[in-house]
């Protein structure tokens, strides 16, 4: 009877083996899930969860805990070094116009930015793109506060382009602002909406150019201060105590299931567990970390016994300098583990899409042969693309590894990111279990059919 | 030169003529659209507009005028008679557990339905489908009240197939239970969060069979009157005050741009302007509606000439009755105008996927043929499908006139279908924009390709 076992095994199996596995998954995502539930203790219980605080700490522990319980091969933290940035407790903004009437504004400051030791005020002067600042004369500048207002393209199709254009604002405008003597720079959220939420998000500043403060408004407040601009002068009045501290420790926290083949070739996905502190972190990245967590516990319910080792890493420290995903490429490589594969989700919990390749032509042919399995699911975009912030890194110690990302519908995502408005109540229940299913699909095929 | 001109005309048309005016279209909409503000205006100056109501009433008033603002070449209204129902001002539902505490529920009358006549109590027997009601034996049921108890089945992948499996129990609930003596039919929500909302619908009855009232549980009443009736028996006290009137006078809202070369070839798009009375009818079927004004006041923008006439229909009546639809095909058919294609948006504001086709298998390949026009725009389903209910019956009048569906992402429409929570504050700005986009580029194509 055995035999007879045998042969008959690889008929029924070769019917649709795939399609049967992936249709238990979804299942199991979307009948048994606990994607939900989780990312709600991670957003309610956890908080946001800025690199540094005492939240990214209580992260950690829970993110640990939870891993725990689901019982996996190897629960581990991998300890880092992370910057330490806080936001303190005076953070406001008001426009006092030229006959002395005040509006108060949306404020955020920026992470990184240094405060205002008290009241600041100065005129505003606006500029519509990095571009047009560095092209003004200094004193059009100097002793004033820049507003840098650049609206994020409504006419792009994929809304992290129209973010790319304008990231420069953010990222680089103290110094560009500092080098030309502005007291502060403020920029337009970089938000699609016209709405009160301002958004917060990483700025640098460099060696030898003066450090200004540097805060976002609101997408209707950079409105209004145009608008106002256009009939008149007008001055900002900031404050912002906010600050940097010494670097502290935290943690990548790790979970796996052990190969049964090649249990030294590893492949990893994850997202980060670190948030902005506006919100709590839900979309950024609390439902990247949460669908890959699910994805594992999903396919370890399923009694999935992998070929490769299967390794899921909440990455520390991704919104502020990515601390988690370089210390994690180097920790590795030192090890002598190999990795075979690592894909990131990190796109927020909206109606998967599909997935994006970062590697070589034949890497992106061998995603879009993965495209038939997703047809029933709903998934059409597998095509070149990005990874991650996070998984970037392991292309240094791995040259030619692959790096997948996770592409969910992107219309609204910027509706949320890095604003107060990214909470666990602006999540669907069943686009986030989708997404978790569709990760726990896709390492399952990347596990069976990669050499 | 005018030779030249003609000689080189064609090599520009010919680069990407159609790829340069759908980047248009979709520019005008995300740009300069007017969609969010008139999905504004019908959601919150007009509001929920059931067929016969006040609201309906002043909603043609507002569609009308709208569209005369917009400046198409003709604006009229079909005048049509529509069934009249009525909530009422009492609809409550308590249950009265064995030691007389009384707990109180989430209920909507189901539309059409009768009313309670003051307080009606019985004990519940719960059905998990309408088949085990059907088998079941009538001192089962007699003198009781029906719990019909079937979930939406969380696992479908396409929700409107998990919707189709359950509408058995909302549209015949009433009809099978009072066949076998039951004294009131509640159900369990059509949606698929497990939430305080109940979701109304329509249903029916049938002569010779005892009219009863029916209710709609909010799906998380309707889990704790199961989990109560495991452990013992429970009463439930209605009361609900609605009632049918006699018909009412309605209409059909309607703009064209005529055709330049086929003026009697119609090519009609639509929803339906009626919508429930709980909510506002933003999905359902306000963003339909509005998807359509929007794209044929971009056409218009944009000066395009087309071929054939193309003509926006507000339907009447698709909730509880489909009288405008009926009437619209019997109307156009008895003028003698010919129908060359129809288009409907009833699937809710959300992020679009594509485009359905009912039709024969070689209108599904023309379908097809259009998607590459789509590939920048994020749309990938070109299928077979279902057209919609309001422009179904043109099928008796034109036979062969291939019925388009537009297709957007389904995974939150159940959060929101029919519920008090389908508001304007839950369609998102650019869903309901890159939608309008798709059937304005969706029509014109067809305007342009069509024979």
């Amino acid at each position: 009877m055995r035999y007879l076992f045998l042969f008959l095994f690889p008929i029924i199996a070769f019917a649709q083996p795939d399609s049967i596995f992936i249709r238990k998954i979804y299942d199991e995502a979307l009948l048994r899930g606990k994607a939900y539930e989780d990312l709600r203790q991670l957003c309610k219980d956890v908080g946001p969860r800025l690199s540094g605080s005492s939240e990214a700490q209580m992260a950690v522990e829970w993110s640990e805990r939870k891993m725990k319980s689901y019982g996996f091969d190897k629960v581990y933290l991998q300890e880092i070094k992370v910057p330490h940035w806080e936001r303190g407790t005076k953070e406001s903004a008001w426009l006092r116009l030229e006959n002395g009437e005040l509006i108060k504004l949306h404020l955020l400051a920026l992470g990184g930015s240094i405060g205002t030791n008290g009241l600041l005020s100065g005129e505003v002067v606006e500029f519509k793109s990095l571009d047009e600042l560095k092209s003004a004369k200094k004193n059009q500048v100097e002793g004033k506060i820049v507003f840098l207002n650049q609206p994020m393209d409504a006419a792009q199709i994929q809304t992290f382009k129209a973010y790319g254009l304008c990231y420069g604002i953010r990222g680089n405008g103290a110094v560009e602002a500092g080098k030309m003597g502005a007291k502060a720079v403020v920029i337009r959220s970089l938000g699609l909406p016209v709405d009160e939420h301002p958004h917060t998000g990483s700025m640098h500043y460099e060696e030898n150019v003066t450090r200004i403060p540097a805060g976002a408004l609101s997408t209707k407040d950079a409105d209004l201060l145009s608008k106002i601009l256009k009939e008149g002068k007008t001055e900002l009045v900031l404050e912002m105590d906010c600050r940097n501290f010494p670097d502290a420790v935290s943690y990548n926290v790790i979970a796996e299931i052990k190969g049964t083949e090649f249990q030294n070739e590893i492949i990893t996905f994850g997202g980060h567990l670190d948030s902005w502190d506006a919100g709590e972190g839900a979309h950024d990245d609390g439902a990247g970390v949460i669908h890959c967590l699910e994805a594992l516990r999903i396919l370890k319910e399923l009694k999935y016994k992998p070929k490769h080792t299967l390794r899921v890493v909440f990455f520390m420290n991704e919104e502020n300098g990515n601390m988690g995903g370089k210390s994690y490429a180097t920790w590795v490589k030192e090890k002598g583990e190999k990795h075979i594969a690592a894909l990131e989700s990190d796109r927020g919990g909206f109606a998967p899409r599909g997935f994006g390749c970062d590697g070589t032509d034949s890497q992106v042919t061998f995603l879009q042969s993965l495209a038939p399995n997703f047809k029933n699911y709903d998934l059409h975009v597998f095509e070149k693309g990005y990874g991650g912030v996070d998984i970037g890194p392991l292309k240094e110690s791995f040259p030619g590894i692959p790096l997948f990302g996770f592409v969910p519908d992107s219309q609204r995502y910027f509706d949320f990111h890095h604003a107060p408005s990214d909470v666990f109540e602006n999540v669907n229940k069943r686009e986030l279990e989708l997404g978790a299913a569709a990760i726990a699909s896709f390492v399952y095929l990347l596990d069976k059919e990669l050499k």
